[in-house]
């Protein structure tokens, strides 16, 4: 893994890596307050998500923001705040310019009144891709680690 | 969001980023040592900070340097040890050279023995600011999401 | 702490804190998947870990893969996935160019079906050098926030 910065130098990642650690605080925190077309829009518009619980992936914005506002219906009826927080990310740029992005996820869920809960431990492996000098997801896979 | 480094060149963010993950970290690892006056002289000498247990913010470095003491009297008697953990860290350069950050705080107690204990979930809005080369939190604004 | 990166220009420091973070969040994927000598291999021929629960510092690639291949027959046994996570990593270069790095880490476990569980917090101080451009552990020491 650590020829994984040989095609570029210490500086083109180094740009790369802030630009990468960037993306996900918003991603995430587009996420997490609901911003379902927002979020969706940080995918390319053929962008598919295959998460743990689904039997099938997630293809394209309009449904990847379907799926947002059907988490929130039930967070909201839940009563609980969630957090997604990316961690250890591993960026490996590829010869076309791409990124393979492996990161552990910590899902943490709050309710009103009570203590942060830790309710789900994932990891994420994600193709970045670059459309007009942006970031976009256009491959993710989710694992979780309760279901190895 | 993703305008947010539109006034700055990747390159050019990418060093403020890391400069913002590295004021984050000492920061923080200063305020968990209990380095209450170090912790204060990272805020500007008029710096605010607004938590979410205070009915008014806590203004300048002598009264920040003292919520430190009082929070360090508390965990001693309690017996634990405390860290706060940033992630998601979103920085967006503003037009003045000063950054809002928006971040997600885990706060992990542990007791003597015991298992870590998530014991609160925040996220934190900070405008830093450059004095003499150096950043310097002159406002901040923590919630919980314990009490949404 | 904060005259830590004055060594340094702030771009170089930038470049060298992607690699810093890059570099743990390889190097923690590599250990929480099993891989024994390829982790082994991310430090120095002669590096060593001083463990919170090993009276003696472990030391060299083939010791440190020993102890790895032990934790992962326990964990199997146990059922459990391991992650460990780092924060607030706070990088601070030496004159000789080594770097010296503090940092808080999480270590989550999750059982089959179970819900993530905060393991230990611990604060890993490291000593990483150089070797032939590639960052490589030299000494590392670890405490543990439940035995102060």
């Amino acid at each position: 893994m650590t020829a994984s910065t040989d095609a570029l130098t210490a500086a083109e990642f180094a740009t790369v890596h802030a630009e990468v650690q960037q993306f996900y605080a918003e991603h995430m925190q587009l996420l997490d307050s609901g911003a379902a077309s927002e979020w969706a829009a940080t995918f390319t518009e053929d962008g598919s998500f295959a998460p743990p619980s689904a039997p099938e992936p997630i293809v394209g914005r309009k449904a990847l923001e379907a799926g947002v506002r059907t988490a929130q219906a039930e967070l909201a009826e839940s009563g609980e705040v969630v957090r997604h927080l990316f961690g250890m990310i591993a960026v490996r740029p590829l010869p076309d310019g791409a990124l393979k992005v492996r990161s552990y996820v910590q899902v943490i869920k709050t309710r009103r009144d009570g203590e942060p809960r830790p309710a789900l431990m994932c990891v994420c492996t994600d193709l970045l891709v670059r459309e007009e000098g942006a970031l976009l997801v256009k491959e993710r896979q989710v694992t979780r680690d309760d279901r190895p």
